[in-house]
């Protein structure tokens, strides 16, 4: 499959993540699983606080509705505001694929 | 900056990391910053041993290249025969990026 498209979300925690912020990181998948054009979301974060989300999409217009949904916005605050010291966030279009598992 | 290349691997390893993992990936790094094309690498594993990494790339020459050089080869069999128990990997175009830092 080729030709959706990848928000890579790259970032660092202020300090130690939150009971608060692990609840709306987690209604944060749920939210978004339920989005139109939603195909799947990897997210890793080390104990050192460092973190990459990856959440896959149909199309531009599918990120678009879904960086706009009202709950995600204010999510998206608090994210500035109180848990990330930094981040990046890149919009990239899959061009390729290659998927390994033991035993296949 | 856009239009270049965003290399996304998410694996699951089979078991505890080894210091024999931790070794080669840490020479991995080393090696693809020295390599033509080069741009940056993120990676993040968590304690359950799910890993995301990051590399970034100005063309799909320079990733091809890195794909086939030598050492990364050895690298990339033992990741298959012993490392991971499953992996995506994802070749990506970037086509636009926004950063926040606090106090920017």
């Amino acid at each position: 499959m080729s030709g959706y498209y990848a928000v890579i979300f790259s970032n660092t925690h202020t300090g130690e993540a939150s009971a608060d912020y692990e609840r709306v990181a987690v209604r944060m998948v749920e939210l978004a699983s339920g989005q139109p054009g939603f195909l799947g979301i990897d997210s890793v974060r080390d104990p050192s606080g460092a973190g990459i989300t990856v959440s896959y999409w149909e199309s531009e217009e599918a990120i678009r509705a879904w960086k706009n949904e009202s709950e995600h916005l204010l999510a998206q605050q608090r994210g500035r505001d109180q848990w990330y010291s930094s981040f990046d966030l890149r919009v990239a279009r899959v061009e390729r694929e290659y998927s390994f598992e033991v035993g296949q």
